[in-house]
């Protein structure tokens, strides 16, 4: 099809003014001191739930706040909301994922250097968010014991984007009668050597290793800064 | 941003051409007597569950065959082809959909005359599927009562691009503590009317209203041939 080559380069533009923005955002998070963990996942994974949980635990001892993209609807932000930390919805209308533009946007007013832990959560898709770097210190890729083992294989991408998996609703593996070994294997198979968490934000099952990941970033970046 | 403008246009082009080529499909779908259905949802919602359980149902009484999308491996396509029936894999990459073209070349060297019906699965993705029409004649968007029943809300668009709404794995809805109405609440807020079936690939729950919906397509396809 003669229109492929003119819109790949029109993607390869977006992507290099993506990337130009997420340096940037990269750089103030670094100077302001504050440790930036992005959620990437199909649509129903429990990004929400997660984080929920995660603003929720992590508030009593951490200033932490959130940005969550969604096409439609503030629902996310007002359910997160609940937590007590500040969340703000951003709106993508018919944008299957975040970019670095977009979370700039959604920070104006804040002061990022009045935070310890801001979380982006990404529109639920795993193909999309792949290709633009949003800043983040930490990409999680959800991945639901009810989605299948396979996964990995099937959208590769996104979990070579990411840096540690997350696999989600272990409280239901019983119930799908999920191989732990073949996913396992399967992200492997696309990412020798990733880090591999298993959580349960209903039951707070695996959540202490998770909330251990986040909080060892957060040290060592204080420690980088001193 | 500056780009935004462009980027527009030229999706606005690739979407024209598809239409083109996905009108073309229709007519010879029509010319053929082939009923074609798609699948559209996210990634995990079971898409390829409840069509091994279609493919095998049917193939008894009807001549049947189906192309699957996905990013990356043959899996699915291998997994079909234990029901007997001709299938055939797309791997598309990188791209996130299914677009009218890949359909086309999917087709090569099939006879459309020898089918009485033709199933297309989608790339998992509950968002980029929706701009693209395949030629279809009836577009199913599955959402599993794992994935929450807000999803209708968040992703208005795909259950617009859609005809009829597939709940799947409904013998998981009491461990998911599924809300029923709500979910029906959503699809109908967004979808004024929508046909809602519930089905379980995995009990066979519901699967006889779900064949009747795709058999009645068959028959009206007929009726309007003859």
């Amino acid at each position: 099809m003669a229109r492929e080559p003119r819109l790949v380069e029109v993607r390869r533009n977006v992507l290099k003014q993506n990337d130009v923005v997420a340096r940037e955002l990269r750089t103030e998070f670094r100077e302001a001191g504050v440790f930036v963990a992005s959620m990437v996942s199909s649509p129903g994974a429990g990004k929400t739930a997660l984080l929920e949980r995660t603003l929720t635990l992590l508030r009593s001892r951490y200033r932490v706040a959130a940005l969550v993209g969604d096409l439609a609807t503030e629902n996310d932000a007002a359910r997160l909301k609940r937590s007590g930390a500040e969340v703000r919805q951003i709106t993508t209308g018919t944008v299957c994922h975040l970019e670095a533009a977009m979370v700039r946007s959604g920070l104006e007013g804040w002061s990022l250097g009045a935070l310890d832990f801001l979380f982006i959560e990404n529109v639920g898709n795993l193909v999309c968010p792949s290709g633009y770097d949003l800043g983040e210190d930490l990409r999680f890729v959800l991945m639901s014991v009810t989605e299948g083992e396979d996964k990995p294989l099937k959208y590769p991408t996104i979990f070579n984007s990411a840096d540690v998996s997350v696999l989600t609703k272990v409280d239901l593996a019983d119930a799908v009668e999920f191989d732990w070994a073949a996913a396992e294997a399967n992200i492997q198979a696309v990412r020798p050597g990733m880090h591999v968490l298993r959580v349960s934000a209903k039951t707070g099952a695996g959540m202490p290793e998770y909330l251990q990941a986040l909080e060892a970033g957060l040290a060592e970046r204080r420690a980088a800064a001193t």
